[in-house]
Parts: C-alpha cells; structure tokens; sequence
C-alpha cells in the first residue's frame, strides 16, 4: 500500500473508533477524541474538534506529523487534546493509539483525584496494578501549554511509578478524566470501555466493604499474565 | 422569511427540542418543557401541557407574546411553566431558549438542596463554577402565582450572586429540579444533557472522596476561556 | 358493546400494559403482573402466571368475576398475585386497574421495609405525601392465604394512616416490592413509571444530603393539586 | 436425533445464549462464557475463548467430552474456564448449564468479598438463602491448576454450607465474579440476570438501611417454595 491508501484506512479506523465512543456510552455530544499513530510514515491522524458525531465523516479525520503540524490543506482544527496526544507517542514508544473521554465512572475517579485500586480479576486481566491518578497540575502548567503539560504529567507519573505503559494501558488525569491507549486502535477503544466497568465496579466495591483493599499479587499475576505475555493461555493465538 | 415561517421554523425547532428529552433519557411521560423567544418578532413557542409525546406534532406547539398571552385561535394550553420561561425571557436578554426537566441526577441535587460544586474539568468546559440552587420559596410565593415565583427566585439568585446566565446556563429549583437555557434551542438542550451527566459525576465523586472540594479557579478558567470568550480554540470557529 | 367485546379490549388492554413493563425496565423475565377490573360487568381481567413475555399474547390473558374464580374454560392460570388484587379491588371502589412489579429502585426501598418520603416536586406531582410501606407481615398471614394477607396489609395500611388510595396511587409491600394503581391501566402502568424514578431519586438524595427532611406541606400541595382535583391547572382539560 | 444432531442442537443453545449475555447488559466485548452437558452423550459444549461476539458462529462452539479434552479436529481453543465447568459438572450432578460473566453489580459483591444475604422476595423467588461467596484461593491454588481450583472451591463451599446447587444456583468466587447454573442453558442464563438484579438491589438496600438483615425465614420459604418442590403454585405447571 502507498502512504495514501495507508492514511485512508487510518481516518477510516479513527473515525469509526470515535463513532464506538458514544455507542459504548462512554461520552456524550462531541466529547472524546482517537488518535493513531504510523510511526514508519510518520503521521499521526486524529478526530477534529468539536464536530458532531452525526455529521462528521472519515474525510474529515484531521492528518499531522509526529510534532502534531498539520499536513493536509483545507484540514479541519485537529482536536483540542493533539498536544496530549503528541507527547505520549513521544514517550510511550510502543503504542499505536490513543483515546480520551470523559467516561461517567472514570471521571468520577479523576474528580476524586485517586487511582483505580485493583480489586478484582476484571481490572487485573487488562490493567496490572492500580490505574494511577496523576499530580495536579501547578497553574504555570496549566496556563502555560495546558495540553502538552497533560501529556507530561501522565509520562512523569508512569516514569516514577516504574509503570511500563501497556502493562497499565489507562491513566487518570486529576480533576478531568481518562486516556487510554494501546498497540491498535481497536484495543485502545476497548481499554476505555474495560476502565469505565472497572470504575464503575470499585467504586461499587468500596460502597460493600469500605475497608476493601487490592487483591493479592499472585491473584493479578495470574489473571494478567493468562492474557499477556509469552505464557499467555486466552484466546486463540 | 415572513413573520408565519419563522414561526413554522420555530414550532419544528421546539417540536423537535422536546422529543430529545425523553431519547436523551431526561424524562419520563411528559415531563420537561422547551420554549423557544424571537424577541424581534416578540414571540415565544412553547410546548403544549401534558400532551403524550408518541402523539405531539409541530403545529400544536404554542405560540404566545412576550408576556405568555396565547397568539393563536385554537391553541392548546401552554405548559404550566410558561411563567417561568416569561419572567426568564425579560431578565436574561441574551439567552434564546429555556429547557425544563426532572432528570434523575440534577434533581437529586434540587432535592437535596444543593449547589452543585464545580468538581472537574467536565464541569468548567460548559460552567463556569457551581451550578446555583436557589432559595426556597416561601408559602405566600407558593400559594400567590407559583410559576411566576419560580422564574423570579432563579433571577434573584444569579443577580445575588452575581453569576452572568450565559456563563453558568444551568440553576437548580430547592425541592424541584433544573432549567438551562442557552442562545439556541439545541445549546439549551445541550446544556440540560451536560447538567445531568454533571451532576452523577459529582455525586459519584463526593462518594468516593467525602471530603472533596472544588477545583481550583485557574484550572476552572483554563477549561471553560478554552471553549468561551474571545480567546477559545475549541471547535471549527 | 357488548360483554365480548368489552373482554376483548381488556384484554388487549392488559395485554399491552404488561408488555410496557419490560420496556420501560421495570421488570425483567416474566416478572410483574397488571390486572384490569370492570364493576359493572363483574370482570377481571389479569396476565397469565410465569407466560414469557415474547410468546404471550392477548388471548391469553386471564378472565375472572370479583372473587377471582375463572371464567373462561381452558383459561391459563392466573397471575399469583391475583388474591392481592381482588382484595386491592373490593376495598378501593374507585381504581380500574393494578400493576405489580419488581422495579429495581422501589425494591430498595420495600427491602430496606422504608416509606418513600416526599423530598421534591417529582415526586408531589403523583404522590400526596409519603408512599407507606406496609408493617411486616406475621408468620401465620405468610403461611396461610398469602397473597390475599398482602392486600389485606395494603388495605390495613392505608386505612391506618388514612391515606386516599387515588391520592397515593402506590404501595411498597414490606421485603417484597410495589404495587400501584389508577382509574385506567394507562394511568396504573404510569405510576409504576414516575413510582421506581421517584425511588431512584429519594436514594440519591439522601446520599447528597443525610440529614433531607420532606418536603413543606404547602409546596408539596401546590403541586399536587396543580394536577389533581377541582382546581388542576396541567393539561388540556 | 442421532449424536451429531444432539451436539448440533447444543453448540446452537450454547451460542444463543452467549450472545444473550451481551443483549442483557451482563458483560462487556468477549467476557463470559456458557457451556451445557450432555451427560448420556458424556459432552460438554463451550464458548471458544476470546472469540468476539460479532463474528463467532454456531459452529464455532468447542465440544469436549466430561474431562473437557477436545473431540473435534480443528476445533477452536475453549474458554480458558473450561476447568472450572468441568469440576462443577462433575460435583452438580442435576445441573445442565452452566454461566459465568463479570456482571457489573455481582463482581461488586465478589471484589467486597461478601455473600449476598436474602433482603427480599426477588432474591428468594430464586435463590434459597444467601447467595455464598467462596474463601479465598491460595497462592499455591492460584499457581498451580487455577481454573481448577476454582471449581474445587465452588464444590467446597456449597458442600461446607451443605446448600443444594440448585437450591441456589448461583456463587461469587472471592475477588472475581460469578458462575450461575441451571437445569437448561436457559435457566442457566436467566439466572445470571436474576444474579446480577438481585446484587443490585441488596446495594441499595444497604444504602437506605446499613443495619438491615436477611428477611425471616418464614417469608423465605414462602417465595422459595411458590416456585419450587411440589407444592409449587407459580407458572403453567
């Protein structure tokens, strides 16, 4: 395929990615964006901002280099989070895509500014360890380049946790809400709908028990380690 | 357009506001209420009272002047709260559109007789600091011109607090539930789907961090300047 | 029309309004009943007991005078729930039809053995005042005619606290779940509707707010009788 | 029917009813599985595992015989829960099916690690008493046969508690989820949806009244054996 076809299936995938997002429930009107990257091509494609799902079509999926500069005339404003977006594929060297909503469950984490503690199977068989809620950001962060300081805050808080970013494929920014992200496009919407349910059951959780604590290591490392990794017995690979 | 287009344009536009109700989950039966002003032509169109919304159509919207008088032979009564949406109209001069609801979460907060807190970022994006209840209304205000009353103690609590309504477009009435309002009908109903999904985020949020508070001013500015005002990149515009 | 025909639109009738029960999420599996009562004629009409809900159809509904004794050969058995019916009908002379559910939100509050109390407006609308929750009942009612005790605690419970049952068109049956009615099964199948979101909201409300007391009497009859009675203003009559 | 057309019959059951699981909001992408037996054939029929639910087919369904080794060449890869149905069909002897999902409201109950007591009717139309969570795997459990072990300590628990697997065909596994069963993979899935009805509202149960207990064990038998044994009054039978 030449890079022109590669970039038509990119905004094909994109787009149908950001349509799952309210399909999923995991957002309401515009809100959300999906990225992927080609790292080879060295392109990033990712949803306009603020369209509406009803209207917007796969055309319309906003292309720019790894620096987040618009390569295409006549583009669309690019969605408001590219920066955020940019500086994680900066860092996380082995993700091919990124999502971002403000998910009902997981939001109410990030406002509660804590991490998603691991309390069961459900949350170990995709995320191993706690889903970490990052530092607040100081206001000469915010009100220097916001967006490119989100996607610093979360790289910092995966380098001081020693968290390797597909192990934990799910942060929480303090005081706003979740991105996810993932080797494909596919898995990294399916990251942010598993995060959702995994919120939605801790907090459920702490309601039953509010002395609940994680699960034990050895129960996580068996439910992660059954789908991920080279021992990994799930599915049909 | 003549003056009888416009008010074809606007009983489709309030028509078709209403059925959104009950598809976004806001409602339940007939509950909710939008009206639509043309001040220019000095006309409101409001929805009709406690009609089933399976059997509604556009022509049986109600049209009335600026003071809520029936305009047309043969009209069906307006909803109950017209005097609301009237004593609304005259005080907040830009807004174009009103929305009345009883959805589940924004009136628990009304029931509870709550402020809602701007706890994140989903919040500041659309208002700019806590969602207002307003005072209760005292027995001669419930017993004299109730609805009347209603739309007076909502101005009242933004002149009070000096809260600009497009600014924060959404109040909550002590013991009864929200309006939002908006420049266009579909802003305003925006606004009341917006409200909602607030509204559980901050209840889950107090549930998993009692002693929360809200967020600071500057990441409050930074979200809502960054979709209002002269300085918003947000969207296409 | 004669007794034939008038069977037959009944049992379209409560036909109809059961199968809304799963529609509106009030019920799941073939939970929940709904009866319909012509005094004149001396008819009952009721769902079958444990019909699925995608093969019943209207034929099949149950038909049986005011004692609850079948009349049609070859007729299914009733709903279980019938003896609670029949009394529910011989004691309020002036509802036409009864709907019995398993609707999530009420449950709570018949398994926490609560009354819902009047916290807003929403709930004014319906109720006049609390909806009671019935005493317990004893080991000898549970085990002898059960379900004719039920309704006989129901009936014992509003004649207690003299409430008018068309004023409080709902019960919730100690541990077990609610029971409502109306003058129509439209009207019975509604209350069953605004009776779980009204129960939804009572529980939200408390969690925002402990120490909520009921709403004052004077808002909690300006909106009732805003719909109800002589002076009703809501709607086109 | 001949053997071929039996296992033809059962891998269609079996597919239904895994596409049930997602048509009833009890799990999310390819989580959860169900099997059904055929003990005279001495076959199991299996959810292939992380196949996705768009796309899998009838066929597709995994057979094996009563130790779970695969009888069709070419067979796709089962549920890596096939263990655990395996120890169960081997200590249930009456059961037909079997179901287990991550069900939102169940895996709350499973993460707090807490039995769901009987708070009502709903729970006790079906489920005679508490529903058990097991103890805890250890870590030598865990790392060794864990599927296994699961069903080991499934078996355990109902036989510690001396409770009838059909008497109460459902269980929370300690930090993970639950397994439902049934006579027919009908039942068997019916169940999971009662499960998941029921945790919900012993939730909120407990958010109205955190001082509640199970109800008596009068009212308890009553609703348990209206449905149940021979003196069952409840359906057409």
């Amino acid at each position: 395929m030449n890079r022109e076809q590669i970039i038509l299936e990119m905004k094909q995938r994109v787009f149908e990615a950001n349509l799952t997002l309210p399909k999923e429930g995991l957002i309401k009107l515009t809100w959300g964006n999906v990225s992927e990257i080609n790292r080879k091509l060295g392109v990033i494609v990712i949803k306009p901002s603020g369209v509406s799902y009803d209207t917007m079509c796969a055309e319309e999926m906003v292309v720019t280099d790894l620096n987040g500069n618009l390569l295409e005339k006549e583009s669309l404003n690019p969605s408001s989070d590219l920066a955020t977006h940019v500086v994680l594929y900066k860092s996380f060297e082995k993700i091919g895509a990124i999502v971002h909503t403000h998910s009902t469950n997981a939001v109410k984490w990030a406002q509660a500014r804590r991490d998603i503690p691991a309390y069961g199977t459900t949350h170990a068989d995709t995320f191993y360890g706690s889903i970490p809620c990052t530092r607040q950001l100081t206001r000469e962060e915010i009100e220097s380049e916001y967006e490119k300081e989100t996607g610093k805050v979360i790289v910092e808080t995966f380098k001081k946790r020693n968290i390797e970013p597909l192990a934990c494929p799910a942060v929480i920014v303090y005081g706003h809400g979740p991105f996810t992200w993932g080797e494909t496009v596919e898995k990294a919407v399916q990251n942010s709908v598993i995060l959702d349910e995994v919120a939605s059951m801790a907090l459920g959780t702490e309601q039953l028990k509010p002395t609940i604590t994680a699960i034990d290591s050895y129960l996580l490392d068996k439910h992660y380690y059954r789908k991920h990794g080279v021992n990994a017995y799930y599915g049909q690979n």
